[in-house]
């Protein structure tokens, strides 16, 4: 079913703005290049909000924002929700700071996303309005697990419900609503946690599938991440001893450049609710 | 031929002043460790001045230019040409936002480059003052080929005759002329394109050839152009089943650090026009 | 002896904000999740003093700093000193501009930290207030070496005294002192300085480690130091013809990743004076 979505970003290849963090952009760029699409970042509010006019999508990462890159932010969502791009945020640290958490919160007042895309701190940070975090990591307190999951279903799929966005909460186990139906999907590695930016990684990728596959978002949402996830697994499989989470990082990359849609379509992993 | 550039290069290991784009810089760092150069980085206009007056040459690379950045490269570029330096412009993205185009031409007008080196959109761009880029890649239209190479070369030789600067047009084929000779370079493979930040790699490096072999800009140009394609065609080789862009990006560098003159004369394929 | 001080890194998972540059940045991150840590960025003068109040280490890194980052770095350093956090000051390129110089003395004057961590010409720098550096890279005069090796670590000592932080002064040799005693460490290859960001993510490690054992710093230091070098020699070991700085980086972190007391204790090649 979801190789669709996965030959869309690869014909249509679609070009993604991305306003992003310095520690992961590398990664991201290759990331980007490796599902199909194609990336481009500009930071500076003269320059965000033409660049993005350009572009198919906007990636919203807040991971290092800063004094000038927030303003950055909101003109080229305003400008990129005027051209009806595919727009995510990825909320990084939303509840580590006020800064984190305002910034995010305002976004959403302001711009009305396609999705939003964090793990369980940030995205009950933002349902909530308040909350706590432990850094960028989830609380465990808030892990998803088979014990909460029917709890989780449901607060996903009322936040998407509310918050008019699909929510992708992303875990061990990853949850993805509309506010109707909610994909459960249990791809991917917990050593994906061991390397940075596989998150960011899955954001700026997430935007491309929505962006080339504008008229099922949350079904592209599910794709991105149940490809992301396997591609993680994959990687995983062709790790030799003495390798470690840099290599990881690499062939995840790698794993992402050679999936193909029979791969996706036999090894995604999900249920729907 | 230009085994003696590289070695000058590996010999004098001039060290590199880079105002360059936070996406692919750590690559331009380690491109340029590779090929026997050394890097420092920069970007406040308080501390590029000083810093370039320590270095042999400045790559201005306008990737994720911004407010700040920008003043950093009009200071250290009119320091480092007062001292002769070796001095290449980068302009990513000229055509694709006006804030890139003017900064890129207003860098021109107030600082003489040694070289100029984008592809084909932003070669063009800053030659007609105007233009229309797909986001930092070229324009289909905008190819080098085989049908429209006499063409090409003659617009490359006539931009660097009135720019008084060596202009590097790179893509499937590359030019580079001082405006007299022009250099028609056939390396490199097609799949370097997916991989970010090969082109950001390359500016770096020829910087360093530059100031390494100041005498002869246009051949070490050239040069530095042959040894950068020609270790994406080692790296292909050396690539594995199941390997993809990340890795390729690591065997490339690699390919840099093991080059010799040997192989570099060798493997260099280009005539002159 | 040091395997200890490395499974208190595993164990307590301490949380590292990095103040840090954005050539190197994504190393530091993937270094410290490698030897157990976990990193945060932030470097907003808004952001950075709540973000390093949950965490349990700061290490502030002026590679490329600017006009907004310092503030965000007096700051978070005053704020992550009162609560008593392992601080750690890595004054990249003091001695090759005034800006840095002096915003790593200023910083001294404010913070009191727990170690500084540079290579001789920054050491130097800062221990006599002025300086001449070669970009980033010692002064080939500066190196530690069997002839200089006496008045070195007396001058180590004295700069440890006087400032009231751990010193270690990293290269061929690395010295690591409290004012007391006064550790000379053999491990590495010098094939690491062919790579970019080995001192960065050493000093992001470091601080891990010292924020793990808090009793006991110097020996703290000591550990991170043999234990980044060994990485070193074990991933040097593990390179293939053909492979070259770019892979070694990879396989460095790898072995970080891979690292086990036993492993460390064994390989730990260090003396004290």
């Amino acid at each position: 079913m979801f190789s669709a979505y996965l030959e869309n970003v690869r014909e249509k290849s679609p070009l993604i703005h991305n306003i992003t963090n310095y520690v992961t952009v590398n990664d991201v760029a290759n990331a980007l290049l490796a599902c199909g699409g194609s990336p481009i970042m500009a930071d500076d509010p003269d320059d965000a909000e033409e660049i993005t006019a350009i572009c198919n999508g906007l990636n919203i990462n807040i991971g290092t924002l800063n004094s000038r890159t927030i303003p950055a932010m909101f003109r080229a969502g305003a400008r990129a929700y005027e051209l009806k791009h595919a727009l995510l945020l990825d909320p990084v640290g939303a509840g580590a700071s006020s800064l984190r958490t305002n910034t995010a919160l305002n976004l959403m007042k302001e711009i009305k996303f396609d999705v939003i895309r964090g793990n369980s701190s940030e995205i009950k940070t933002l349902a909530s309005g308040s909350g706590k975090t432990h850094g960028v990591d989830v609380d465990k307190a808030d892990v998803v697990s088979d014990e909460n999951l029917a709890f989780m279903v449901e607060f996903v799929k009322n936040f998407a419900k509310s918050s008019g966005s699909v929510i992708a909460l992303t875990g061990a186990i990853d949850l993805a609503s509309d506010g109707e139906k909610c994909f459960v999907i249990r791809n991917g590695r917990p050593e994906m946690g061991r390397i940075t930016g596989t998150g960011c990684q899955l954001s700026a990728i997430m935007t491309a599938y929505v962006a080339a596959n504008p008229e099922n978002k949350l079904e592209a949402v599910a794709a991105s991440i149940c490809m992301m996830g396997l591609a993680g697994e994959i990687a995983f499989s062709r790790l030799q001893p003495g390798e470690g989470n840099s290599t990881y990082r690499n062939k995840i990359i790698d794993a992402i450049y050679n999936m193909d849609g029979k791969t996706l379509d036999e090894g995604a992993k999900y249920e729907v609710f």
